[in-house]
């Protein structure tokens, strides 16, 4: 065992919010964060104690964005090594009626992408196989 | 929105154990079993209430195998749907130094399976496309 798998884990749930005309959403993290300040990143967070995974990701998702959200279906998990811990990611597909979106102090701008350009996105690292497969989910007819 | 997308959702962490020889482990289900009786499926569970995914995986894989894991990393995501939700699952890879399985009475039998051999064993329908993606992984070089 190596020291990085000794590391504990938390979870993460994340959002790929689409909106009608199958674009998604992505947010900059503003230059105060601790982590991967001015990457770009999809919604969502940490589970409060004793709350369950999709409450937490539509109650981060509306505190980040303002936006209501419909989850759909699971997509796929990333993980990423910070200071501490290991944190894994559950990414969730889900949809939204609007694209008005009302930042937090958390990020400094936002995006509505079409999938088959997330690539091109300077996303924070852990999310750039989502992004991927995301592109290839697409050119699958999977989305 | 159909009513599928109304059902609320929970959450299932699996284990997909590995012994030192690459071989996977899988649990067939007990034929009192509500859902997917006589189904052969990966060990886990749900989160008791204010549990954190990793100790309530490895708290249900030792409850349904008597093992002792260690989690890697994350590897996929499933989902099902069950009478009056949604269930997704977050499979995370782990290894285990024994292959000396106590089955509770939720299952009735186990196997150690060679990775590209899952997709013979008869999954429930919601773990064939996980069986899938790890003999593509064993393919690829990647587990």
């Amino acid at each position: 065992m190596n020291e990085e798998q000794a590391l504990p884990f938390s979870l993460s749930v994340k959002a790929i919010v689409m909106d009608k005309d199958k674009r998604c959403l992505v947010l900059r993290r503003s230059m105060a964060s601790k982590n991967n300040a001015g990457k770009w990143e999809f919604p969502g967070g940490k589970l409060n104690p004793g709350e369950s995974f999709d409450n937490a990701l539509e109650r981060e998702v509306h505190e980040e964005t303002g936006l209501e959200i419909t989850l759909l279906r699971p997509f796929d998990t990333a993980m990423s090594s910070i200071q501490d811990r290991r944190v894994v990611y559950l990414f969730m597909l889900a949809e939204t009626g609007t694209d008005r979106v009302r930042l937090s102090n958390e990020h400094d701008a936002f995006q509505w992408v079409a999938v088959d350009r997330l690539a091109e996105v300077d996303l924070a690292r852990q999310f750039q196989s989502v992004a991927q497969r995301m592109a290839e989910a697409v050119l699958n007819g999977a989305l």
